[in-house]
Formats: C-alpha cells, structure tokens, sequence
C-alpha cells in the first residue's frame, strides 16, 4: 500500500510518500513545499499548494492519504490561515478522486512514539531511525508528513502492527528518543 | 464590468452575478447551492462548492469576484467550517484564473444599506428593491452574495458611486428598509 502523508501549513507544506508491505516501509518521496516563498497572497499560497499536492498525486498515485487534523491555533487569524492551506491540501486530494484520513497531531505523535505529547525533535528522529533517512537537513514539516504517513499506516492495522516493536524501540533507547 | 459575489458556507453557498455599466445593474444569474443536501462529509461538500462554482465562473465569465470574508465564528469548530467552504469558492476563484476581493460583513451591509449593523431581511429588502427582484422567496444566502457583488461594485467606485442614492432611499423609504 502507497500511502502520502500531509502535513500542512500556510508557510511550509510537508508531505512525505511511503510504501508499506508486510512489516516493511520503505520512502518513496518526500519534501517540503515553501509555500510562503511563491507569495504572500494567501490566495496564492492556496494555489500553490493545490498545484503541487495535486502533481505528488500524479506523479507517486497512493493508494491512501492522510492528513493532519486542526483544531485549534494561537489565535483566530491563525486558525483561519491554518484551515485555508489545509483546505488546498484536501481540494487537491478530493480533486483526484482520493478519499482523506484525519488525525490530531496528539493521534500521530502516540502512533510513531507512543507519546502524545512527543516533541518535533522526537518524532524527526523516530520518523529518520524507521525509514533510514540520512540527510542530516532540519526539515521538520517533512518528518512531520512522513510520521503522519506512518500513523495512517499503523491505524489501517493490516498492513503493519509495529505497536509493541514502537515501544520496544523506545525502551531500548531512551537516550535516542529523548536527544 | 461583470461581477460574481459569493456567501460561501459548509451549509448553504450563495452565489449572484450583476452586470454593471453606468449607473444601471441587473443580475446575471443568482441562486444558492445546498451544499449540506449533498454529503455529510466536509471534504464531499468543498468538492461540491469548487464545482459548481467553477460552472458558474466559467458559465458567465466574470471580470472581477467579491467574496466575505470571515474573521470569527461562535466556536474554533464552526469556524473551521466554514473557512474550509470558503477556501473551496477561493481555490476555484483562482485555479480559474481570477482575482478575488474580500469584504467583511460589516463592509457589505454598509455598502449596501447605509448601516453596517443592518439585518439580513434589510440586506434582502435593498437587493430585491435594487436589483428588481421579484421572487419571494425566502433565500437569504443569494441577496447576501447580490449584496457583497454589488458592494464590489461601489467600492470599484470607477463603474458605480451611488452611496447618495442609498442614503437618499433609505431617507425615503425607513419603513420599508425597517420592516
């Protein structure tokens, strides 16, 4: 199963594609769109998003997607910006004749953790341990994309019950997990 | 100058197009698409919107789009809603190669009836009385959108400058704008 993972926003937008067989996962694609550099009209930036979802589903034709969730921001102006980016995001899925699966950030952070409350710096690490990512970039949005991927994957249940192997993972390295 | 103004909403997304020249408007087109008639889904219904809007812009080729913008809701849900139905009626504003303005209600009822506390049945009232509409309908979603159109209208000041028209009515007629 091909699975993308959206993470959006209305300054970066990460997305990551992932192949899942059996207990294996392997990264097909995965970047960061700066979204913000195209303009700074949000009306654009939504345009931009939409064009460049749209071709990642041309172009790697998943199977599944998955998405971030919003429900709340630090304030309505950034609820309002968040939800406009994410809707491009969604538009250019429901576009392509794919259905979306939602899940909170807390949902994602338990799933490739085991902890909800899991910092950025946790799951980028968990997210470049499982799927053998060497670039040494920050590039937290792609992670973030990547780990909602996974989440999606580990929540369809039949493709990979990791759960146990997660936490197993995490008690093996404690230090690891919380660098 | 053809304009098309739209009330975008996860329930009800009104639409209304006017063609203006000189000091004389009539409508184009007009009506309301029961978004909420055709899915339950949130996703199903923004694709619903981006469709049938694009129809419309591409059934009367609009010159300029006007559209409300929103600030607030009752609650971080709603306001969610409705700023994902918005961004559909935004996404297909400009994937078909449109600019668009935005007008806070406030604005709007101002333009329209002289008052930006005015109430939605005053709205109606001076879209009906303006734009000769007879219908007697109950169709609050469509003279909003006729309303934020012909808000554009005045604000592109070029085409049409009757805020003392307005005034002049309202003085003429305050049963008839209060009833």
């Amino acid at each position: 199963m091909r699975i993308l993972g959206i993470d959006p926003g209305s300054i970066f937008c990460g997305y990551g594609v992932i192949d899942v067989a059996g207990k294996t996962m392997k990264i097909v694609e995965y970047g960061t769109i700066e979204v913000k550099k195209k303009s700074d009209d949000i009306h654009l930036r939504m345009k931009e998003i939409y064009e460049r979802i749209s071709n990642v589903i041309q172009r790697t034709q998943p199977d599944s997607v998955a998405i971030e969730a919003t429900f709340y921001a630090k304030n309505a102006q950034s609820l309002i910006k968040l939800t406009m980016a994410r809707s491009a995001a969604l538009l250019a899925i429901v576009n392509n004749g794919l259905t979306v699966s939602e899940y909170s950030a807390k949902e994602i952070k338990r799933s490739v953790t085991g902890r909800g409350s899991a910092s950025k710096e946790q799951v980028s690490f968990m997210m470049r341990a499982l799927l053998n990512i060497k670039e040494d970039t920050d590039f937290f949005d792609t992670t973030d994309a990547l780990a909602i991927a996974v989440c999606h994957s580990n929540n369809c249940g039949n493709v990979l019950k990791n759960t146990k192997s997660w936490k197993q993972f995490i008690k093996e390295n404690p230090d690891k997990i919380l660098n």
